[in-house]
């Protein structure tokens, strides 16, 4: 029998995180006053264990054990080769891939949702709130939260609430409450809802009424919290990559090349990082994070200092972005329509470790239906984007005549998403590009903001 | 670290299924003409060599190669113990669950459909017909079928068809056809739709379409195939059971009790037939199919020769059966909502050997809210009938003051079944009970039929 999946025991998981901090410098996220944010700033939001953690340069953090518990629900995933997917692409190249669709919520998500729901649980903090767009992260913290007897509060995006119920049910069965936003329960809501009582919503409203949530209980037992960007967060998601070199040391064997989607940046860090300290120390390895054409911020946002909400509530941070007010074609990989990208991702993009693509949505889908018909598992339209690239770097091997390894993070799978596919394949999906007069216009709102410092890590 | 799940080597994994028929007698079934059906009889329905392990005597059976490769994408599924649920039910029983969802579909339908699916494609058939309800099953065959490149059509009864798209949006992924039924393809379907245009149609219907569609193909390249009742396809999957033989070997134990939900049996059998075989080796175990009290085959309907379809199109078979014109309650677990019960199945519980249990919806998705909040995992409603029935069993223990060893076959995940979960939450589901005389009026339409002979394996 071939040897489909290679399984990571589970008394070997890792019991450490790796923090990239302590291998790269970034520029440090500025107050409204210009100056570096200080920790006690962000005391209102975020527990101060998990900030912290934010500003740490420890190479290896430990995990707790009661965070391990819980994630030997699923932990190690397991790391399989494509080889079906390879047959039909008719390439030299092996392909594996990292597979978190099997966590209860489907994706990567919880990976960082159960240490952040640990930290403010032992903090003493005992209600969550949070924002989330298509779903997924919302799910993931209500899940999380259910597994430390917290409460937490979703706040979703009014257009996606209404069209996708069953992800409100997914919250409520893990006991989270979900209520569309913009809501009554804020005033960020109720502002926006007297400026147009019909609105979609968005993801920066969202936030503005998570984090105002979250500040407003003067009983301090309440805190935010967020799914991507942070240091901590992409942190937390360092253990797949982790895995994964364990995983590659069971068959004697490393990658060539590494992918993975990049929305704000956790999913492709979560994999990347790891081995970006390989590639720091010397190691021959490509680095590919992909983010979709309709949302381009790495590979044509300028490196700039930008909110990451669209109110302009959070502090500056140093990233690549396509300006805070950016608002996205409705893709269906609504993990990857975010303005801006991790820091630290964006960090590396500047100094050319990693080197970002982007993919059209077509190719995407076409990507992953071709992945379901070989491989079995039907992709996240998130996933679908680093497939599409899996396309490409396979193509290329055949053109080269070598046999490389290709790793890529599959995210999660998208049995939650089937509708974008039912579209896709009646033909109703389309592409999305940018002209290069947008791109000027909407990343024109940080003209006035300081500029990054040109820092060099290598 | 607690030791969550128990995972079974890759190149661990059984490379032969447990065939009952050689350790218990049934009656045979029966043709239109009373006597007992033929091999060639059935040719025209099911390739020969499906149809020679129907009726075989031999205890193993090798699962072939090329199954096994595919059977490996998810394969050995994990053993999984239940702590936090024992912990909130405060038991000293010890729970493990075999869990079934990780299969790309999220069922265990699966270890039968690749089965199926390439005994069709050695036998020459290029196209296989099947029908659905819930979708479960159809989406299992065309994730096969896409793995041996054949062509797959499903006939979807309407009222499921409209209510879930999402499943139809599965089915296509993988290349599937999925149409309404009754359709306009079929005799079968004409004439209901003549009767009533506005027909919800059934899974009576479905079946006729889906026989008469594979028989129809005078070019003989086409095949009918069922997932559940028949003698092969319980066959396939007694996988799951014995990879948890296995899995308990390695952590030297072994189960007291086993449970599994029971609508055709095909789950149920999986896990639980390896187990009868050692209990009519003398061993010690308790063994319950879990049925909902809204569709009870066994714990109400008696022991008869019965149709397994509403036409009364196929042979009878020797079954608990509610009578094949029985329509059960709108429950959710649709793939409980069956009229009989897979003959070896009922002659065990016919024997005694295995003990039939009912449960009611709402304990059903009262043990599985606990469940998701507890392990995490959204269970698919028909699991929580097994899981309202290990609630029970956790309490028996802790009534009796022992440390049970509690097995339980975890069907399949409820991603596309969350639509039930949020009607449960909001209050809006109901139980169902069949009083004496429904179920006396629904059995009569086999008072006239053969009975089966009372036979005696133990």
């Amino acid at each position: 029998m071939f040897q489909k999946q290679i399984l990571l025991p589970q008394d070997q998981i890792p019991r450490q995180w790796y923090n990239i901090l302590a291998d790269i410098k970034i520029n440090p996220p500025l107050g409204p006053d210009g100056n570096p944010v200080k920790p006690e700033d962000l005391a209102p939001v975020f527990p101060m264990n998990l900030i912290e953690q934010e500003v740490s340069t420890e190479r290896w953090i430990d995990i707790p054990e009661p965070v391990l518990d819980v994630l030997a629900m699923w932990r190690p995933s397991p790391l399989i080769r494509a080889n079906a997917f390879e047959k039909a692409l008719d390439t030299p190249a092996r392909i594996y891939f990292k597979y978190e669709g099997v966590s209860p919520p489907g994706s990567h998500k919880p990976n960082t949702a159960v240490a952040q729901a640990y930290y403010n649980k032992v903090f003493g903090i005992e209600n969550m709130t949070t924002e989330t767009g298509a779903g997924q992260w919302g799910s993931a913290l209500s899940f999380a939260c259910s597994q430390f007897g917290l409460n937490c509060k979703v706040f979703m995006v009014r257009v996606s609430f209404d069209q996708k119920p069953y992800r409100k049910a997914m919250m409520e069965a893990w006991g989270g409450t979900c209520i569309a936003s913009p809501s009554q329960e804020t005033k960020a809501g109720r502002d926006a809802l007297q400026r147009d009582p019909e609105t979609p919503g968005s993801l920066g409203i969202a936030i503005s009424e998570a984090i105002e949530a979250a500040v407003a209980d003067t009983s301090g037992k309440t805190r935010y919290s967020l799914g991507s960007v942070l240091n901590h967060v992409l942190l937390h998601q360092t253990i797949i990559g982790l895995e994964a070199r364990k995983q590659f040391g069971m068959i004697d064997a490393y990658p060539d090349i590494i992918i993975g989607c990049a929305g704000g940046g956790s999913n492709f860090a979560g994999l990347a990082f790891p081995f970006v300290y390989d590639k720091l120390s010397g190691r021959q390895v490509e680095i590919y994070p992909v983010e979709p054409k309709a949302c381009p911020s790495m590979t044509r946002g300028p490196f700039v200092y930008d909110h990451g909400d669209t109110s302009g509530y959070t502090p500056l941070l140093p990233m690549h972005s396509l300006g805070h007010a950016f608002v996205p074609a409705p893709i269906h990989a609504g993990g990857l329509r975010y303005h801006g990208m991790a820091p630290t991702v964006s960090q590396l993009a500047e100094e050319g470790i990693i080197e970002p693509k982007s993919v059209g949505q077509l190719e995407s889908y076409k990507a992953g239906v071709l992945w379901a018909r070989t491989e079995g598992i039907i992709p996240a339209p998130e996933t679908t984007n680093a497939l599409a690239q899996v396309v490409k770097e396979a193509q290329r091997a055949k053109d080269e005549g070598r046999e490389k390894i290709i790793l890529v993070n599959f995210s999660g799978h998208g049995l939650l998403d089937l509708g974008a596919y039912a579209k896709y394949l009646a033909g109703e999906l389309t592409d999305f590009a940018l002209s290069d007069e947008e791109i000027e216009r909407s990343t024109a709102i940080t003209a006035d903001y300081p500029r990054p410092e040109r820092l060099k890590n290598v």
